[in-house]
């Protein structure tokens, strides 16, 4: 009776607890964030606070979030809100602005990829010297990621995003994301193809890294000749809301394209945002449309929470607090965040080293995605990474993550910029 | 390899399926909607076009949409659109608004609910002779249900929201709902009993009704104690976006608590609407809040479109365009629209029965799930709605969804109001 009744409404478990969710994620956002702010410290924290509470409630005799942590539709709702956020960001800069960058964010994105990389295997050999070279280099690459989804809400925050240091950690951010997803995925078709007794050859490895660079060298061009053209021709459409819906669906349409390439749906949304201009829709404005950033304004203020409650809520408290673990986990953390730090050494004069090397600081759902995809991957009849491997990963990615907004905040008020 | 890299990315099928659907759907919504608009049709009609379109694409050789349809996240992307529409249709009426056309709306809505599940238990005996009394009454009840989607949406795109016919067809159509949804739970119940040789008892059906009613008055009641308290004790929070994000946590509870009283979560979004007035956050737009209306206007123009294309998709053209099918078919869409245009009989002076008999008119999602339910109800060893009779049903709903918006349009400009 029930189930017809919830099926009637259209309102299954999974709709409910969507709705439910949202009611909440909004609240306690808004509650935590106001707080944090209270404090000195960026919405973002208060968020991912939030996010952490829910998640270990049933550690306080409160319900389980298990069924909200596996729901896909809260993924994907999360995931929206990533992509926004980045295609946003992407909105306040241009390619030229990017360009300016080029040379130094690519400095930047190479020494934040090798140095947590080689760490990362340094402390693999030193910890767990009973496994392969794979397993080490696999521990390394989990350290290289890098989550700009935190750094950029705190410039975003503290209205910091069109200085040289933000788009300096932009730029290295989004070459740091390709070239993580390309090492990534190179390692595990090295221990895949050991698993299966053969060896990844040089062409499967030259398609990988030739897709990723492809969508960013096409995005961008193509992208920057398709934008004008596109609002111009749709003029010819009278309904409102034109710009938003266009916008919006190029944005979309990117980072499905990103994700085609192997690559981070939000790295296609923070390509949109480059190549899309305020020039481009201006004829639509004088029509009356609302401007681009005030209807994206309503669609992120819904969505981000979700993204960083979500983040939040993904952290298991219990697993990382357990004497084996959590010297492994410390030694670990401190070679992720030594890497990143390396970044800025490299920055160009005039840039504050500190704060390109905390804002590449933050690993996020980068990292966790990392480690659980190493569980899955099996060399010499074991996961490569165990699950107190996997448990250290998860600190390291809460630590830095959560360490990141405070810091970050302190070094910009420092730089005087804030 | 391939799946390793779209797992980093955090974008399996499901993920790139959904970015990739709300791209085409912004686009195709926009373009259909505008095509329409200027041949003088409501934009919603393009978009359910839109949907038929792309839901049928297969017949023309284009890809199969079946994993869009079946995915879940996409139906509660839809229902979004739904809620967020009905929210935004609530909010330009207040409670007493509602009971100052509270008994013609009531007198509508029973009307409205008796009529057509007459004449559909009706066609029931004439056409299906061999079927029991039961699976006549549930044909009825398909018959019954009203969608105050598209007729909403019409009447706010003829800005014709405020007048008297528009609120009794709203406030005839939340009656509508929770008594066809009422009355649907209670057929099931009965077969469901019948199945299994028991009868459904008299305290069964009270809880039915004592749970729709009960949400119905406690939420406009208790909301219209609470709105305007929360929104004054949020005055002490610091953040921005508090109003939009506290009126949205209010629509999605409300929406979530229909639906575990039984009823339809836009029942409960409606409700949110009606009881929050601009009054209860003037502080806050002092202090540069946006205004609520814009904030939801961008969340609409997102999700009601991915509503009205999907009920679109959900049409499969091949399934009642069959011989067997179609006079059957013709008969019950006849009895649907008759018994709901004897609405029109029985509205006060000065409201155009015409208006109402036409707004009552479309099934939309909530026909299809009736009859849904029906598919899996057995009753004598087999579906109490055959594959012939769903097939006939789903033409009844496509048939007074399609021309509602035409219609009401045409009967809106008639009256004068437009």
């Amino acid at each position: 009776m029930v189930t017809a009744l919830l099926l009637a409404a259209g309102a299954h478990a999974e709709h409910g607890r969507i709705l439910l969710a949202l009611a909440f994620v909004l609240v306690g956002a808004k509650l935590f964030g106001s707080l944090v702010e209270r404090l000195g410290q960026p919405t973002v924290l208060g968020e991912l606070a939030f996010g952490v509470l829910l998640g270990n409630a049933a550690l306080l005799g409160g319900p389980s979030m298990a069924p909200l942590e596996a729901s896909e539709t809260f993924a994907i709702l999360a995931e929206f809100g990533a992509i926004l956020l980045l295609f946003e960001v992407g909105l306040e800069s241009t390619p030229r602005d990017m360009m300016a960058v080029g040379i130094p964010a690519t400095v930047v994105a190479l020494v934040g990829v090798v140095a947590p990389m080689a760490l990362g295997f340094g402390v693999g050999r030193l910890m767990l010297p009973g496994e392969s070279w794979m397993a080490h280099a696999f521990l390394g690459a989990m350290l290289a990621a890098t989550s700009v989804g935190i750094t950029a809400r705190v410039l975003q925050e503290a209205r910091a995003i069109r200085t040289p240091s933000a788009r300096i950690i932009l730029g290295a951010a989004v070459i740091d994301d390709v070239l993580g997803l390309v090492v990534l995925a190179i390692i595990a078709g090295v221990i895949r193809a050991a698993g299966e007794g053969t060896a990844l050859g040089v062409s499967g490895i030259l398609v990988i890294v030739l897709k990723a660079l492809g969508f960013l060298v096409g995005a961008i061009l193509i992208g920057s000749f398709l934008s004008p053209r596109l609002f111009r021709h749709a003029l010819a459409l009278r309904s409102t809301g034109v710009v938003q819906a266009l916008a919006l669906a190029f944005c979309f349409g990117l980072a499905w394209l990103a994700a085609k390439a192997g690559l981070a749906p939000i790295v296609g949304a923070f390509a949109a945002g480059l190549v899309m201009e305020d020039v481009h829709f201006e004829d639509h404005l004088k029509r009356g449309e609302k401007p681009l950033h005030e209807s994206l304004h309503a669609l992120t203020g819904l969505f981000v929470p979700v993204f960083f409650v979500r983040m939040g809520l993904l952290v298991h408290v219990e697993n990382f607090v357990k004497p084996g673990v959590i010297g492994f986990a410390v030694l670990i953390t401190v070679a992720a965040m030594i890497g990143k730090w390396a970044c800025g050494l490299v920055t160009p004069r005039g840039v504050s080293g500190r704060t390109v090397g905390l804002g590449m600081m933050p690993r996020g759902e980068v990292g966790l995605i990392f480690a659980g995809i190493g569980a899955t991957l099996v060399l010499d009849g074991k996961p490569v990474v165990s699950p107190e491997t996997y448990a250290a990963a998860v600190f390291m990615v809460v630590v830095t993550t959560m360490a990141t907004p405070p810091l970050l905040l302190w070094s910009l008020r420092r730089d005087g910029g804030v």
